[in-house]
């Protein structure tokens, strides 16, 4: 792996793990046993190594949001859509953990997440509005759309909230958490079984989670 | 006022209005026209004015929570409930905007803050409780509870979504559409008659808004 590959997925372990703000330029440097120099040639300082990231997960979650847009998923595999979309956002969960403060120090990233928002939002509403066309779901356009948004709030927030309330929960285990509180607020437009719905959604992530 | 208070209000009015992270005790001092040793007598620092600043919103927002609890609101009440605890959230809303850091930086926010969201969640399971079981909502105890999270959630990551997606809008702006995606939440549960109430809901608060 090249170097500046190396310093990239050092920074992401780094700035997942310990916070963005708790890791400096020197302990990427001192985790690949490279000097600040070398790490200096590759990048003038953090900002470039966020911008990069960024670049690099907008990349690969908008791989993510456009396949259910390029074609209709099963109805079930939007459980799974709901659970790799997660998963994506958990691989580079320290840009969810402190949105604010991040896009305040770096204005360009606050365009971008705006952007990644809307990208969200339109790839939900998608998926709830083909649910609703096939009569799976119970509603009107319009509260298809308030759906959607608050199904995108719930997935960008989600992470912050675990980790507040508890911090001691896996990865896997905050990601199982945030699709069946996702999928429980879909659950109630079901025009009938919704108890039956709920009890095997329940079952499908206790299945996956081990 | 005592210089003490002035000092406590300014913080907050700076904190909410430049986030706290950009906002220095010679920032505060210079707005109150004093000297940096005159709120050193006072505050030793930023810490104990962010400690105790919590511990009033606490006081306050604890009041608005423990009254629900205490005795059942009419149904139409529980609107403007939720109207106020935004509110009350969004007089201390810096707090809200970068809770991750701010309770990594200040650990024993961490602890209250947590606390904080286990009464707001007991407070809105109470609510939506009784609303069950008057039959108005029609749900599981167990949807109840997860209904009640979701709420949670919703009220205390609100505040940083809209932030980032809409800048412009004002704080009544803000809290308006906070409580109408609130109670679009609460809706689907609804035995019947769902789109009148949503008809309804949406016209009460464009008339609160005004």
């Amino acid at each position: 792996m090249k170097t500046r590959e190396r310093i990239l997925r050092a920074s992401l372990t780094l700035f997942n793990e310990e916070g963005e703000s708790n890791v400096s330029t020197v302990d990427i440097a001192d985790v690949l046993d490279i000097s600040p120099g070398n790490l200096y040639y590759h990048f003038k300082g953090k900002e470039p190594i966020i911008a990069e990231l960024f670049d690099q997960f907008e990349r690969e979650i908008n791989q993510v949001l456009k396949a259910p847009i390029k074609k209709a998923l099963a109805i079930e595999d939007n459980w799974v859509f709901f659970y790799i979309l997660f998963e994506e956002i958990y691989d580079f969960r320290f840009f969810y953990r402190n949105i604010t403060s991040l896009t305040e120090q770096y204005p360009k990233l606050a365009t971008q997440f705006r952007k990644l928002i809307r990208s969200k939002r339109q790839t939900i509403a998608s998926i709830l509005d083909t649910l609703r066309k096939v009569g799976f779901l119970e509603m009107t356009p319009e509260e298809c759309i308030l759906l959607a948004e608050r199904c995108t709030v719930h997935v960008t927030y989600w992470p912050s909230y675990q980790e507040l309330v508890s911090p001691k929960l896996t990865t896997g285990e905050a990601i199982h958490a945030g699709v069946h509180t996702l999928i429980g607020q879909i659950a109630p437009y079901l025009p009938e079984g919704r108890q039956e719905f709920l009890a095997l959604i329940d079952e499908f992530y206790s299945n996956t989670q081990e």
